[in-house]
């Protein structure tokens, strides 16, 4: 029986943190030791999130509150930008996934550019290994310092990095078209993420090839395929809580590129790649950790679409990061990971 | 003072049917005189929709009871198919409204290759006029039948067709991205309609290149082009009621896209084109018939999104038709038209 | 011809602000001379409520910058509390509907006691008139200043006046359970109000007896009856962006209170009674001015539950407005209020 | 380690046979060996539930095909009336837990009143245990056929079952109003249960003491209180998938009725009653096999609301099975039940 590894939560009482609570409460192989909350700090979790109320919870506390001495491993889902500063902080005997967007860009002018900001802690940014687990399995298994990837970011490279490294598509005609459910936004308090305004509603945002996961694509297609690769990419907010359904329009041929997609997944636990010609809806994958991928070829020859699917909160953020916790701490893979999706 | 017309609807007990019934309800000019309905024919219509029980109502009948000697102009919303079969045993008299598909395509090879049956009245086909007012105002006035368009097709080409008259994009990379409420189904009743199937999803359907509408994207867009044009397109349902957001991924500029927009449609009551790098929201035009396109570039060089937005049961379905009959029946064109959209 | 009204909105920026604008841009006697909204002065409504862009409106100002020499009628859309300092500064010449919770109560005691602070133009209440038009059309015509009754007032009043006054009810066993669409609670920034959170939830608010509609309740019921009436009520949030649906416990005979009740809304414009045995639901009224209510008996003899339903933003807020603004100007009642309903 | 246990799941193509698998592919000391279902018999799951694709499960049969003789338990998930006449014909050695409504009432005239048609096999009924977990534990684990109770009569009966049996409520005066998501209405084609009728509604059913749920409530809350009870019982439809909320309108002490309850359930794994004056709301328990029940008293003095939530599909169906198949079994009660409320 492997040990019982002791964890924290920073940033608990956002949607991510829940999430993080959600699964963990259920792995047999982790424990939760500490939550932290600033605005929050002295509430009971049942009273953030009444959907807990069963759960035998820490208080929450402000991270300057934490003893990190008993702690293996720590989840910071914190805001953007402050994770760099918090993390540079901590022991170096302390593991660290990080949900936020602070770690993703290897390079400080990208982030930057991204962010808006120089970075705060650029001396770590070379160590931090890029969370998307089935492409950096092995370095996550090493790494002191994971950071999760975009929930978007993660869909799309679902869909096209076997894609790429095949060389299957036309690099210089990728359009991604998202479809995003609401939670995405976080539970920060915006008039446009009233239920009023989304309900019955669906707009693009972040446009123009403004959205930050841009950031995350340049670095990781460009690197893939050994020269730059800029995609168009539109993101939609749509009324649901949870999903990304990626839309991604391709020049290529169908029956490659679902073959270079069944090879690159066929001993992947949570991608599942379906029959060509069938395309995956949001709700297959609600609150679970898969992402499912379709692919058909259109009418228009040497047109192709892939559709890729998965939880924001769950594959794309919170189960992401138990996957590489469980890598880090030397647990199996798929610990805790394993819920069958809601539907529905 | 105008006169008053009389005005049927067949297939009354639809959706379509019962937001024409919203629309003439509160039209000065017309006068609902019957209404039909097969299944439910001997009912009232406040039993087929109680929303529209304070509304004093002729009983539904079969099309069979119909007296169409005192019927000026009479709404078709019935099935693909039955139409065709209905219209050419109409007195000449009568004016006709199809909203459904049965006259959108001029060429009966093409509606044979969209509807995999041969057309049941070819003769009536080149008397149709094609629906979408904006573009045919002229031959609609002087019409005695006019075909209602595609609601997606009509979403689509209030973007695209100032762009492909001007020239200012590519025709051969022209992709369309649909994100459909789910009123655009019908009443009819399927499994993957139920409210625990399309709540909290979204699926793209009629992909690859399958989508009837598609013929009305040829016929219009190869004619206006004076060349074949044939785009990719791909519908998604989204948990909404109504409502059609197409986002169209172009090649152009989007200075030149948005200047082409703009002069089209300076004169239009129903067309409002939003400042340059403005994106509409599917609810901005909710129950109304009115239609929100924006455009904006991007930051990959020659790559230009457009966006279109429009009620599918009203602008795009029965807002349409009442427009269209107005023009038919000699009243003014907006006149029970201006209807502010509802939000939230 | 009747005619025009110069209006002017204050706290236009609000859902009951632009529901208002909704209903006045196409009302034939009524001019919006003026907008107000004092955290976004200076924008114009199209940005703020871009549904409304088509109309050619006023851009927003604030209070302060108002001039009140041409405006005939003020509607007061402003947060509770504000309404009072406001309106004991307006010219006398100026007629007033206000929207918020300001001069519903007319004992300043009752006021004091359901809003936790003292009136500031306590000299005002007496004038006041309860503007549940309905039941004091008379005195609103003559009116200054109107109070809008609460919505949730507005839609279990519906139900519950003519019972009382017919005597046909047991006054000590009124049960009043509400689902209520989120729209009620405007859009002001609240966590809980955010789409992942009333999206797929329902829940219990205000419960125990603190709901301050009850301040209406208690002096509306307990005048009618001649004694003392203290109803049970207890509002729910549900998943819906307009609407409210009461359902209402009784001891009665469901004969006596159908006929109580089709008595006395028999000549009612928006007042509907279905047939005895038959429920509303809170979708046939959407959008619309219309109030629909449904009596049944129940198995237990001597019980039986009513059901009332209207648009919280329209008929119990917005519509019931204008519907007092039409009566205070000189016009017919229902002008530009028969909007029919839209479903789906 | 416990044995592993053989499941068949009959009627396995509706949301509760859905569910059901759900469960149990993460349970420990349970396989699944077969599953039915009439008209989808030959069809793979993973067509028929695309988000179980990823699960290794026996392709659907119709019931004739089955082999009993290596089966532990069968679920029966089947339509009300199927049930009792495949039960009948079960070798003995097989046990059962039936989802539906053939067995919950053990009086054969109770069931024909209710159900309008003679019993099938009521030589079954005296051996039928009630499902209700928490109150029926020990015959259950020595049951053979345990028939689960209706998703809305274990809602009341949550809240309701220790208050009478503590005598602490007026029996005379119990009024249940119950909002209800929708997919409690099964899979099954009706227009009603169509999305866009759905969305954004909420209407009363099954009203006037109609719902068959109340054959349940009499049986049960009569020989609770050696005397008739009959409770009145509204349910409501509201726009969400899963949950029930249940409003109880009572007579008596909160703080009477609030220890009764936190007595009654203070050992209870699945049952959670919150601190006196706050109250649950559906989203708490979604997709869990929790039960939250809430208690507040009323500005009205006697009177008292009691408000229980739950997962319809789960702890009101099948996670409820799954809880008396353990015990049945011999398996650890709350066995493959702990999953965490998924929010949002």
């Amino acid at each position: 029986m492997a040990n019982i590894s002791n964890v924290a939560i920073l940033g608990a009482s956002g949607y991510t943190g829940a999430e993080l609570v959600r699964l963990i409460a259920t792995h047999p192989f982790m424990r939760i030791t500490a939550l932290t909350g600033e605005r929050k700090a002295g509430m009971a979790m049942a009273d953030v999130f009444p959907a807990l109320r069963h759960l035998d919870l820490p208080v929450l506390t402000t991270i300057d509150d934490l003893n990190f001495s008993d702690i293996d491993l720590v989840f910071c889902a914190l805001p953007h930008g402050l994770s760099q500063a918090i993390v540079k902080t901590l022991p170096k005997s302390v593991k660290v996934v990080d949900l936020g967007a602070d770690f993703r860009l290897r390079d400080p002018k990208a982030y930057e550019k991204w962010y808006n900001r120089p970075h705060d802690a650029p001396e770590l940014q070379p160590e931090a290994v890029y969370g998307l687990t089935e492409f950096y399995r092995d370095e996550i298994a090493k790494a002191r310092l994971v950071a999760g990837t975009g929930c978007n970011a993660a869909t799309v490279q679902f869909a096209l990095r076997p894609l790429i490294s095949a060389g299957v598509i036309d690099l210089d005609a990728i359009i991604c078209d998202l479809k995003n459910g609401v939670s995405g936004a976080g539970r920060s308090l915006k008039e446009n993420m009233l239920y009023a305004e989304r309900s019955q509603d669906v707009m693009a945002y972040s446009y123009s090839g403004t959205h930050r996961h841009l950031g995350e694509f340049d670095q990781e297609f460009s690197l893939l395929a050994g020269r730059d690769v800029r995609i168009v990419f539109t993101p939609h907010l749509v009324p649901a809580n949870r999903g990304i359904l990626a839309t991604c329009y391709l020049r290529g041929d169908a029956d490659q590129v679902h073959a270079a997609l069944v090879d690159a997944y066929k001993d992947e636990p949570f991608i599942v790649v379906l029959p060509n010609g069938k395309m995956p809806a949001m709700s297959d994958v609600q609150a679970s950790n898969f992402c499912h991928i379709g692919v058909a070829g259109d009418r228009v020859s040497g047109r192709v679409v892939v559709v890729s699917t998965l939880d924001n909160l769950c594959k794309g953020s919170s189960g992401q990061a138990v996957q590489n916790a469980n890598l880090m701490l030397g647990h199996p893979e798929t610990t805790g990971l394993m819920l069958v999706p809601v539907f529905p």
